[in-house]
């Protein structure tokens, strides 16, 4: 069973999210007082870059390991732009917390590799020969298995190989931690994955790194599973979905007559919004249920014209990602980058528009108008999501984290507060370019194909609201909701 | 040298174009009675399918070789749709011209396999043992050589193998070389590659097909190479980019105010008509020499906005063809398809509009006005495109073919008869799929980079204005124009 693992100091639980089992470890500030005996031996942990993941993380560690001797340090490469970020944060030279990479890289006994995707690919060969023999390396993402394989490479068989992965950004990760010095168990989610266990330790030290994250409950992945997942999931629903659906029913909305304010609201500030705190807090079926009379017709026809057209391109971007072609074209994308470095895409006009809107504000919430056909174009692409993930045998805690509480929890808030287009402008590379890559196949495909089988009345529902409706994700996400305190992150 | 070749039958002849020589073969009708000669030992030409090249290639043979006692017959499968198709073109089991493909596949003295590219990449290993020892395969396209490379598979070592690609698709292959019984010489121009010569007799058989097909001239290339460069063209300014542009285009010129009639006739209109006909007979100088005063400010102030972004998303394309990540999309789209046949894209606003413009023409050539912004726009994509191209070492010939003279002559006719959108969902499955997936990237890149930098007046000119005016591409033009007749394709 690919979710159950053997812990020799947490407490695992078994869980049932819409009908599957799943092993799991509940997380909480309490169980702090655990990691010393699970680091036993550790004496530096290693944050090797400082992106999206690294601040947050180095963060929230050396909070958590406060007092216990365990030191956590930053590596980064001296002529690095983000040495002075680093320093600004408090890891300095002075302290012994910030060094040179390829030092801390070879005196860690945990080195956490949270670089970007593309330096990844491109230095392992120089950094995996200088962990230490015995020492754990942890990665927050799978891409690097995935890019190994892609290139027939293996790891070097004298170090444990693990992944914790917050499904969640770096700052929200930060973010939620902070909250959770309030309100013990608010945090961002995490899966693990152990790749290689040399010392039958592996297990409890991802559990442990985790824990010490914040992470109000950890589930198993490999880490296959989580690169296909992560990977497909930022460029659906996540980032690149959300971004070509608001573009195309803004476009939609502002020929159908509306003013661009209008139009803006209905479709972004609806979405990033009110719809998404809903999801956040009673879950899609929530959503769909305050709706009436004829907002329920308007959610479900849009909904039913949606789902197959989105169901259609996650299932190209799916087997793009399994195939590697999409971590071959991340690798490729770099180099070009040389020449044409990424252009930003918040001049539009729609983005404009939403700079006017955003400025106009009162408060961040002021907007609560659920618009019923944003809605279902918006459900039937998590939905969509939801469904090809499940088909295609991810773990139920993975499906619901990358398919719905990383983004009503962690992204859209970011979105709501300054921008879906400032939002795809500054996450990692990767997934950057991922949103920019199928974002507009995304609004091509509702509009060439949902939004014409609406105009012309052809929608036919043949049993997909019947599954929306009794769909086991709904129960899921219950029971998800039960594991962690129900804290609105609070976006500065 | 990859352009030069040795030919027993033929007079090859160097011209130079634009600065680089080539060895090319001239056509003619005058030529045909060279091809008993060539085809001395070789009874049946067996032309397998009947999709896009396969009518037309199959009309053109059974013309060319009459009298001569070379048979043309048609292979395709038994239950296919197409059979009827083919028997009313005159291939019956009658006049034993019409057979079961694998008998005809093992019967055929010449194979040329013109089935679609995913269904080649599915069946070669059933079809590649069944052709006769010393027999030649033929391809027209490089498709199935990528395939096999990225699967690591080699051809039997008992057949010629040699491809002739026409740089056009089928129904223009047919109709010039209709036109061409009055005008001798008029058809599309064909590139032919040796993959593979086990008598010495390869090269002559490529140049006697390709004659045979009308070409009014034809040159060398590799299999590499035209694959490289077809797969990539069409989702370049053949087909993709052109969508993508007026798709652009379009909305720009609505949100200024414009009618969606307007609007349509100045961006798709204007393109597809004047715009590539001027280009057709005068080239791209010819075109730029024809705007004054301020309208040729509008066309560089649109040409230098548009050229990198242009360029930038066409590299995207040219790598990821050339990693063969767009040959194994193409191959697991057919999966795909299976449970969600491709949709038509010609259900959007933009395309009802251009039907009722369309209808409302008295002559198809009736729109005259030459946009200077809609034609600084294409003609920055298409020299992003010659320019990718050179610097990818692919020889002036297969540029100038791939880049502008397929476009302006063989596929731009017909969009300007029957619309961009009928255009791209009549085309091959790997094209169809190519322009979807990447028109929706043009787009984006123009409304997110191009009309930005024009709308905040921040376009520069970093010397890429000289770098057009004087360009070799248009001397390379001149000489491509003295090599055929000048003949409008005439679209039924």
């Amino acid at each position: 069973m690919i979710h159950d693992f053997e812990t020799k100091v947490f407490k695992k639980e078994k869980y049932n999210f819409g009908g599957m089992d799943e092993y799991i470890i509940r997380g909480g500030r309490d169980l702090f007082p655990l990691l010393p005996k699970v680091f036993d031996g550790i004496k530096v942990i290693g944050v090797i870059g400082w992106g999206s993941q690294g601040p947050a993380q180095a963060q929230n560690l050396r909070d958590s390991f406060e007092n216990t001797g365990i030191q956590v340090k930053v590596g980064l490469r001296r002529q690095s732009s983000s040495w002075h970020a680093a320093e600004r944060a408090g890891f300095t030279e002075a302290n012994d917390t910030l060094c040179e990479m390829y030092d801390l890289i070879a005196q860690a006994d945990l080195v956490l590799l949270l670089i970007s995707d593309a330096a990844q690919a491109q230095i392992y060969p120089q950094i995996l020969p200088k962990i230490k023999d015995g020492a754990t390396l942890g990665l927050s993402h799978g891409f690097l298995k995935g890019y190994m394989k892609a290139y027939n490479d293996c790891w070097p068989k004298n170090i444990n190989v693990i992944a914790v992965c917050p499904k969640g950004m770096g700052p929200s990760v930060r973010r939620l931690y902070e909250q959770g010095k309030e309100v013990n168990g608010a945090g961002i989610n995490c899966s693990f994955a152990v790749d290689q266990d040399i010392d039958g330790r592996a297990t409890d030290i991802a559990l442990g790194w985790a824990v010490a994250l914040g992470a109000p409950f950890t589930f198993k992945t490999t880490m296959e599973a989580e690169y296909r997942s992560d990977i497909f999931g930022e460029r659906g629903v996540l980032l690149g979905a959300i971004h070509g659906i608001v573009e195309a029913l803004y476009e939609r909305y502002t020929v159908q007559g509306m003013s661009p304010e209008t139009a803006f609201k209905r479709s972004t500030e609806s979405l990033t919004g009110p719809i998404n705190n809903i999801i956040s807090h009673e879950g899609m079926s929530g959503l769909y249920n305050k709706f009436e009379c004829e907002d329920r017709k308007v959610f479900e026809e849009a909904y039913l014209a949606t789902y197959h057209p989105m169901f259609e391109i996650l299932w190209e971007i799916y087997d793009e990602v399994v195939s590697l072609n999409e971590l071959k074209g991340v690798v490729m994308a770099g180099i070009r980058h040389d020449r044409y470095p990424m252009g930003k895409i918040d001049n539009t006009p729609i983005w404009k528009v939403g700079e006017k809107v955003r400025a106009a504000r009162k408060s961040l919430h002021e907007y609560r108008e659920v618009d019923p056909f944003t809605a279902g174009c918006y459900v039937a692409c998590m939905m969509a999501q939801v469904d090809l993930l499940l088909e295609k045998h991810h773990v139920m805690s993975e499906v619901v984290n990358e398919s719905i509480i990383e983004a009503v929890d962690s992204l859209t808030p970011y979105m709501h507060s300054r921008g879906v287009a400032y939002m795809v402008d500054n996450c990692s590379v990767t997934a950057r370019l991922g949103a920019r890559k199928w974002a507009p196949r995304f609004d091509y495909l509702l509009s060439q194909i949902a939004f014409p089988a609406i105009d012309t009345k052809s929608v036919k529902d043949n049993g997909e609201l019947d599954a929306f409706r009794n769909h086991r994700v709904h129960k899921a996400m219950e029971t998800c909701a039960k594991l962690r305190p129900s804290v609105d992150i609070c976006v500065l």
